[in-house]
């Protein structure tokens, strides 16, 4: 059973804050492991990384066979049935489309100082996505994270895609495709991450490396973080749906449950205004969860992590809701728009008892890359400015540099610079003498 | 005496890579102690930060005493003089137009499918700022970390300030004013990176935290992210010169130099087409040496250091440039606008030989909170981007859920997550029974 909070009784602070802190996930701490994996293979390249991918993946590899070649592509592409290639095609669109409306506009002006100042911004050159291997290869992730570069304008965007016993998931080679993927390589692990972030003979160098992981591989992204950029350490998933009482419980209770069965570390809660409806959900989710395929995963989640909260109205809802900052938020509600605009801390919105997560995660257009474990307060989802950067741009005149020179010079007197203060100096001489 | 390289020449290749390879900085491994610290803060709050305070900074607080009081801030501020405060305002006004205009805007609009989809923008509730002490503490990066932070709406701004011995810039408390900083915090080191990111009973924790410091605050700042965001790790300074024959080598000495005088770290480049106008600069910066107050810290930076490179023509100039990616690139060349377009790959770029890149640290407007290390290939400078977060939008209508429902189902069962594809499922069926 989850744990059932009533937000207008006094002791439920306490309670509220135990679930805030509650430890979700015990991350093995194999830093030192993947610290000896990634020295070894800056040091040795190609033939570490065969050899680790041999001893990890059970695969036997030469540098001509790291990388897909284009016709095991389309071999395994050609495996795709009808149905799931028109599905993946839907989302790759509708994903393109939506990003292709986040790509900032460079700006130059000129202010009364006669300076003119601005922006330019530019894609990264090169980028590299982790998929992960077996249960966890999510075709739908590879167009999360693959588009969103491309329409930035990455040049080269690689692939690392662990192919335990030599098994590829065709559709995760389909979703490379759709996505204009330049490189897809057959190894996983620290040592893909280390592959990317330093080069090997085979595998050219990127400047920044998104995507997914277990442990090692988060740990990875850690250590090569300031060589090269690197996306979110993502947590375990978690939604908070807030639901009236005008809701089919059910429809709650597969989305409180699309969480759930992610992960056991994965956590849902739902908040309402109205008691008896929060006792409908929480029956409604023990009855799907007697026959549903990944029962003993959301099961496990739902009993260790799940909450139903009640509270007085919608405005405690909002401000509990900005507390949890959760990675995706269900608005339930006869005015989602208006509630929405109080829950400011979220990853993701869905509104309305049409917008199921589930949607989200495939075929809305936004992106399923969101911040998890309360980080919505400071951190958004993947989007195309992961993989583009501003370079500040500014040309003084010379009668710019007479207006505003001086203050520099004062300013690099007071915090005793004096080559700052002299540049600026032996030009205005020049301009004045 | 820098190295002289000369890009036409067989050995260059090897010779640029020693160049961009060169570890500038013996980070000393603190970790152990920061770790330390951080967990003291943890558990005893105000008392440990109040007791390390003591110990690091010879200053005796109490919990009343660790924020500056109004009265102490004025009296502090009364002690600028006219001249000072005239350059802070001068740029803090320039600072503040430039970040106005990079207030992203919200959207929202409706697809074909009839799903309405958005974003928006949102500040970071709370916010704070590392201030070095001593001769490092900046008034300017105070101006360029806290004007962004308020411009982009962040609520709560808090400063904090090691003030050795009880000695505070007052410069710093002024800018602290100007940029509208609400709390400020007598406290550095770890133990106020710590206090920031989990809150004492004095100081509500942020969720956010900037600014540069030494490797102890480096150490802390990598420790607590997830917990909060924090910014960019900052490494040693770092200008390229990109510079033909018709500039004064005395300007373009002093902008070398106005790097170098940062740290011995720092590190200072030219890029020339003409072999004698490098060999004037390196004249002219060694005339300099012999006067300029810093000299000790400029020279040894410039020995161990610096670079004067010959290249071909501006095209192989750029080449270099972007290999590079340095954090700030001056363009003194007949048409700086045209081969700006070619250096993609850079924190700050200056146009011209009027705009030395010291117009950038005080007054151009442009922050000067600039990506190090070779990171400009995949980060940007400090910008109002730091203290927003973006949250995503979708809202289907019935008819919206009808026209791509199916396709998430579909793509829900082939990555075998039935509760994703049921959230869709139960809801089509009420539609379509």
């Amino acid at each position: 059973m989850p744990v059932f909070l009533d937000a207008t009784s006094p002791d439920f602070e306490t309670a509220f804050q135990a679930l805030l802190s509650a430890k979700r996930e015990d991350s093995p701490d194999v830093d030192a492991v993947v610290a000896q994996i990634i020295d070894d293979v800056r040091n040795r390249g190609d033939a570490a990384v065969i050899e680790l991918t041999a001893k990890f993946d059970r695969l036997e590899l030469t540098p001509e066979t790291l990388a897909f070649s284009a016709q095991e592509i389309a071999d395994a592409v050609a495996q795709v049935g009808a149905e799931d290639r028109a599905a993946l095609e839907l989302a790759a669109a509708r994903i393109r489309a939506y990003h292709e409306r986040q790509m900032p506009s460079d700006q130059s002006w000129t202010d009364e100082a006669g300076a003119t100042l601005g922006w330019r911004w530019s894609a990264v050159s090169a980028a590299g996505l982790y998929v992960p291997g077996g249960l966890a290869s999510y075709p739908s992730s590879v167009l999360m994270n693959a588009i969103p570069a491309k329409v930035a304008g990455v040049e080269r965007l690689a692939i690392v895609v662990p192919t335990p016993d030599g098994l590829v998931n065709p559709l995760v080679l389909l979703a490379a495709q759709l996505a204009g993927v330049d490189e897809v390589y057959r190894i996983g692990g620290a040592q893909a991450v280390a592959a990317l972030a330093y080069g090997t003979d085979t595998i050219a160098p990127v400047d920044k490396i998104t995507g997914p992981g277990n442990a090692f591989v988060a740990a990875a992204k850690r250590r090569v973080f300031g060589k090269v950029g690197i996306d979110m350490i993502a947590g375990p998933s978690e939604i908070l749906v807030i639901a009236d009482k005008d809701n089919d419980p059910d429809w709650i209770a597969l989305d409180l449950l699309s969480q759930a069965e992610h992960d056991e570390s994965a956590q849902s809660i739902l908040i309402t205004d109205d008691t008896a409806f929060g006792q409908s959900v929480a029956k409604a989710v023990e009855k799907r969860l007697e026959t549903l395929q990944r029962r003993a995963i959301a099961g496990a989640s739902w009993r260790d992590f799940g909450a139903i909260i009640t509270v007085r109205d919608l405005d405690q809802a909002a401000i509990l809701s900005n507390r949890i900052a959760p990675e995706h938020l269900e608005l339930c509600v006869a005015d989602p728009v208006a509630l929405s605009e109080k829950t400011i801390h979220a990853g993701a919105i869905f509104l309305g008892q049409y917008t199921p997560e589930a949607i989200g995660d495939y075929v809305g257009g936004p992106n399923h890359v969101l911040p998890t474990a309360r980080s919505a307060r400071f951190s958004s989802g993947l989007s195309v400015m992961d993989f583009l950067k501003r370079t500040t741009l500014s040309q003084m005149t010379p009668e710019a540099l007479r207006a505003i020179g001086p203050a520099a010079e004062q300013l690099a007197q007071s915090e005793s610079l004096e080559a700052h203060g002299l540049s600026v100096t032996a030009r205005l001489n020049r301009l004045n003498g």
